[in-house]
């Protein structure tokens, strides 16, 4: 990071952003030999159950997690709420869960505090962070680093793409894959930031929207609860996540004509679930902007997403030009995106 | 209802929300005896694992059971996401797991669906339902009516809070509790909504605001949730709820001088969890209405709970002023909360 990089409005996050298609390889490289081991521990235990707790950013990576796990072990799985056991001293029975803990820090107390009750209540622990120095890594008895490289822009961008990916791994070789849809990722994603020139006139047409709806369905609702945050975050843009079936139970109301909606509609079967949703928000005449396949994309403006990719790891790619749009949105209303409002990298709550 | 009555915009709302104190006061004399017998079948499963399974405003009601189950029993538990198992064919080994899917109408199929497949693969099922002859009804082994009566308007208010109650009765029964703290209920309600009078102040004063957030901790933050859905869809304002550990982790960066910010902070663990929260919203100068303490209005506009509610109820009491702010707020902007756009009241998903 050079002085005059940093000067630059979004220039961190730019070069964060360009970072993503190394740092998925080095994941593929790096992470395999780390997680056989890791696989071996969770095997033996046989868990039952998964919990995992996490905040913000790499929430939206628990929550993708949450999919993989369900859809892939067959294992049930729930998101913690940290206050139960922080706040309200909880100490529930988890023999027969693995507890997960994702943070890109590893640094806010109540994560730790959490993962320390759910230890002595007898959960299996794994702390998933890109610290591994970090308390929350010394909490757990597993760690997986998630080897996204130092991160200085406030806005996570290659520590969330790098915690998809070796929760990715990490689900896969528990289910006996060599993780082999993973292999294209680097690649996807370099072909998609080569795309993603277009994505600065989507930003100036929308210079001046204050709300935007983001939906997706399956895998890609995590890629539409992360691409929410980072427009609240980066743009301070009102922007509401749902899942397409939850747009359509009440929140669908504040849509209508000219309201801006991100949809991310990619091949398989969560963009298949998506098409009555975009049935109805093409009937209300919503301003529509697509990430997903060409079909999709055809008729409204948006990105492409390569051809070919597993729905499974499509939400690694998926966000990285979304990325790209929460940048040069703030950039456009005249923000520095490296420079959120009353933000820091690392927040602490209790 | 009358022909009048429901010409009048927000008409069947306003007599919804005030039918509350009675539905609550039914619910106190009808549903120990039927929920004993639950009880009584859950206590001899022994179930390791909850899971709810639920969409739009009973997604709240089942969050509000998800911090009672943890909190009370101690027993782990998950939110459902029902894609894994209808769009994407998960089918997870779930003997040991109680599942319950909580719905007004009992007639969502992808709910019906998940139902179904969660009995299938080994669950011990439960329905809490104001439609006693629905399909998720039928579909489950046991059910539990929310006796909140006909419910016309679109908006759903007396069904949310027989929800809640009919849920707290439970969850209190499986610790051995009988009921105590629910007993005041109705009359809290009903001095609530006598002091409601105010409402109509804030709202004539916020009629122009197009963005809000909503923040609670705790047992508070499903009401923050329900809050943000009622203003989306009567108001068609841009609501976000957070958890206030969560809002300080990236949205609150959306949040600046005079924005809006509707905070839940009554007495217990939840509201003083609350405080750093409120300190940071004050520095930034935040638009604040706060419902709650005494103490933690004080100062600013909102609305006072009745003193001495146990938190654990007290979710039941804090909606009903800001279901009298969304249908104010509605009537102020010239719309009908009765017709909010493009919505039935049963919505059907897939």
């Amino acid at each position: 990071m050079s002085v005059d990089a940093a000067a630059a409005p979004g220039a961190l996050m730019a070069t964060e952003i360009a970072d993503q298609p190394s740092v998925l390889d080095g994941i593929l490289t790096r992470s395999p030999k780390e997680i056989a081991e890791i696989v071996a521990r969770i095997k033996a235990a046989a868990p039952r159950f998964v919990i995992l707790a996490a905040r913000g950013t790499s929430d939206h990576a628990a929550l993708y997690a949450k999919y993989l796990l369900e859809i892939r072990l067959g294992l049930p799985c729930g998101l913690a709420s940290p206050s139960t056991m922080t706040t309200y001293g909880a100490r529930p029975d988890l023999r027969g869960v693995l507890f997960i803990s994702v943070s890109q820090s590893g640094g806010s107390p109540d994560l730790v505090e959490s993962m320390t009750t759910a230890r002595a209540c007898g959960a299996l622990t794994l702390a998933v962070t890109n610290a591994p120095q970090s308390p929350l890594a010394a909490a757990a008895e597993l760690h997986l680093d998630v080897h996204a490289g130092p991160e200085r822009a406030v806005a996570a961008t290659k520590s969330y793409t790098a915690e998809l990916l070796s929760l990715y791994l990490l689900v896969d070789a528990l289910a006996g894959g060599d993780g082999a849809a993973a292999r294209s990722l680097p690649h996807a994603v370099a072909t998609t930031l080569v795309h993603a020139g277009s994505i600065g006139q989507i930003a100036k047409a929308h210079a001046n929207t204050d709300r935007v709806v983001v939906t997706g369905r399956g895998y890609s609702y995590p890629t539409a609860r992360e691409t929410a945050l980072k427009l609240m975050e980066t743009s301070y843009i009102a922007a509401s996540a749902f899942s397409g079936a939850d747009l359509l139970h009440g929140p669908l109301a504040m849509v209508t004509s000219g309201s801006a909606v991100i949809t991310i509609v990619p091949d398989g079967k969560g963009g298949k679930a998506m098409q009555p949703v975009l049935e109805r928000l093409r009937e209300v005449s919503a301003d529509l902007i697509v990430i997903g396949s060409a079909a999709n994309v055809d008729g409204h403006s948006g990105i492409v997403l390569p051809a070919g990719l597993h729905e499974e790891v499509s939400p690694i790619v998926e966000i990285v030009p979304l990325q790209v749009l929460a940048r040069e949105l703030a950039v456009a209303r005249g923000f520095d995106p490296d420079r959120p409002r009353g933000l820091k990298k690392v927040t602490e709550t209790w």
